[in-house]
């Protein structure tokens, strides 16, 4: 029996539990599930005979200890700022470890010990980070294989709501963390670079910067450029190539009425609003706008953000019930990011049955015996309801992936490390096809982005 | 004889030495003026007996112990973050302060021990802050005493060009540290309230709420909010006022053109630029535009920003040159910020007989016996040339003038303090007043916000 300790049982752990428990005969596995509290770890074990909830407090050192003492591999699926105790215990107590968080500069600094005791500590393995390094890495690869040399990748990704359960006109709904969503391109401006040029969006122009992108069967989405696309050419190993473009898909028209928060100045976290605890929509709304003694909240802010009359980005922000006068929003020192948040959830949840979707496209640009061309890579994968969500599936299954094979040791080059490498890549990306993650390849005519040649 | 050690003697000392050197016989002063440079302290002294300049490094412990203990007065013209090694010092060998910088948390814990050694650490003592906070109390306490209740209170003060050196589009020079002009607004929302309604603008917005004021004699100015007036209600004892708003004066039209800025971004001074040392002018702005292989850097802007063919907003930035390609900025790893500022500095640097001028405007609302009053009071000072600014003149002179009234015992309530006590503002508004520096007040009708009574 080899002993998987999960720490987390969020909404994220879904399909990685229910992963690893329909493995858990075959591979001879045992999960410990750890949280603060054991109802969804119970609720998701199900009553399953190779796995038991118990209360796990991260931050109690003795606790933290004892079971990853007991475990051979640690999957952490809570927030990244809370893995490095874990990592360090791991090293102490000589256990493997996987993550689906970005890799910290502190979590990197542990490489040369995880190396020394020979383990593998596997981060950035879920969906964005993770599928999207493996799948872009994997064509990258063999490009370089046959001699090309690349000129263009361009990589998207985003969680929205399923066609059928698009009901509402921001075609949106939360299928992940909403905190993430409001916060979402702030702390700093979004960098790549274009056919050679650097170019940065500060945070307020951000989301009306977003570009249109087609996958192939699915139809236009827009995308918005992601903080920074810059570093990737390193992780990458595509050092000088001209462009370079990492970004987050919507559904066409989002950006262009989120922007409408932004900026009213709706999605700032950095300080609290005075007595929001008594505050109503309508008040919410009006903190931001100016003070008139007769004028009303709509009309002011139609005039603030010069929205038309039969601007449908004015319905959708009605459709959110922002100019209520009676809902009020009840939290105490809010920041305006909190209160929003707030708002949107009761209109963004996810209802029982809703479906959500992931949609993640590549594009490569490369040049092979002096002739350019182009390759579109693309999936679509729809939920199944509430709990087990295409956006579970898509970060939870990587993650399951990587720690049997690590426990095999069919995952073996030691160190602290994200998915970039074949011996990686190559079989996580193969049983994610049994599972409906495929990427679909497309050559498409080389454009870059001079496509009129001007 | 009397020691007063002078830290700093930068462009905003050279007033407060004059003043000082002028009263220093007839009040036995011997000035010590340190920096890490002795060229422009020693420019400042002009050969003058009753002071020296010494080359002093703040961090340097030894060095700046020896010249406190001779002391027996402390003024510190360094930015705020030098002034707490400073402090303690002074403390230590019991000695008097006084900055003109606002009060940090560190500086407001040592008050206990500042009042148990009976010393006078007087912060805040300059222009804004300083005799804002100084004429605004004259009038609030007299308002109150009269048994007034406060209603309204706006303050405004901002340093402009002189109109007969006011010679750009801009109707600005730099008359003060211009990467603060740069950053200006930035790190947190503006925070006001107006007839008991809150109101928070983001930065992104801070530029189009500018509202526009008329100094009576000197015609139209517009105002931008400053970051938190909310915390001026404590500070001047009004708490439950319904209206508190702050502001930074500029000519008309500033905030308009300055807001391109803003959108596009090069005002962020979070991260640096790959390869900026080799950007032209026109580089840096086309950093901030989307990618084209044909169209020109300034299509781009107009149309990204929507400014029309015959918009003056336009002229205000060819006026500046940034769309050379052939000048250099030169700057390496430079910030958006300091690449603009860099830019800017060529066009509004003061030519050696520019004049600055420094506005300042408070209004007060009152209900006085059930009638509703409003006071006016306001001041303007022209500048002599670069160096003795109307910008240094009104930071400095409040400064010496405290210097002097401490060390004669004219000022001493002991305490880490700002300048809202009748014993610290009577005095020096009316020594003030010798030197020009005079509020003229008038009484007009009560308008508040809401003056067409709908």
């Amino acid at each position: 029996m080899k002993n998987i300790l999960i720490i987390g049982a969020g909404k994220s752990s879904s399909a990685l539990i229910k992963y690893l428990l329909d493995k858990s005969n075959e591979e001879s596995l045992f999960l410990t599930i750890g949280d603060i509290s054991t109802d969804n770890a119970k609720n998701l074990i199900n009553n399953h005979k190779n796995a038991k909830a118990i209360v796990l407090d991260v931050f109690d050192k003795e606790q933290r200890e004892e079971n990853i003492k007991k475990s051979d591999l640690v999957i952490s699926m809570l927030p990244a700022r809370f893995h490095l105790d874990v990592a360090k215990d791991c090293i102490t107590f000589g256990k493997h470890m996987v993550t689906a968080s970005y890799i910290s500069d502190e979590m990197k600094a542990l490489d040369a010990e995880v190396k020394e005791k020979g383990l593998v500590f596997m981060n950035e393995i879920g969906l964005d980070p993770g599928i999207d390094h493996m799948s872009a890495m994997q064509v990258i690869d063999s490009i370089k294989d046959a001699g090309g040399k690349m000129l263009l990748f361009e990589s998207f990704c985003g969680g929205i709501v399923a066609p059928e359960s698009d009901n509402n006109l921001w075609n949106y709904k939360f299928t992940w963390n909403p905190r993430n969503v409001v916060l979402a391109g702030q702390g700093g401006a979004a960098m790549f670079i274009q056919e050679g040029t650097y170019k940065y969006i500060p945070y307020t122009k951000l989301f009306r910067r977003s570009e249109f992108i087609t996958v192939h069967g699915h139809g236009k989405f827009e995308a918005i450029a992601n903080r920074d696309s810059l570093k990737y050419r390193t992780v990458y190993g595509l050092e000088g190539i001209p462009t370079m473009y990492r970004g987050t898909i919507r559904k066409v028209g989002f950006s262009r009425a989120w922007n409408t928060f932004v900026q009213l100045g709706m999605t700032d976290d950095s300080y609290t609003i005075e007595e929001s605890e008594n505050m109503s929509y309508r008040d919410f709304v009006n903190l931001f706008l100016a003070y008139s003694p007769s004028d009303s909240v709509e009309l002011k802010l139609r005039s603030y953000l010069k929205i038309d009359q039969d601007d449908v980005m004015w319905e959708k922000l009605v459709e959110l019930d922002i100019f209520n006068p009676d809902k009020k929003i009840r939290l105490k020192n809010a920041t305006p990011a909190q209160m929003l948040q707030s708002i949107l959830e009761e209109s963004w949840t996810l209802a029982e049955d809703d479906k959500d979707m992931i949609v993640m496209q590549h594009l490569f640009g490369y040049e092979l015996e002096g002739k350019k061309y182009q390759i579109e890579s693309s999936f679509v994968v729809l939920g199944e309801n509430q709990t087990y969500t295409a956006m579970s599936k898509t970060v939870g299954l990587p993650v399951g992936i990587a720690a049997i094979k690590i426990l095999k040791g069919e995952i073996k080059t030691p160190g602290v490390q994200i998915p970039i490498s074949r011996e990686v890549y190559k079989p996580i990306l193969k049983e994610l096809e049994e599972h409906g993650i495929v990427f679909s390849e497309r050559k498409v005519p080389y454009l870059g982005y001079n496509s009129n040649r001007v």
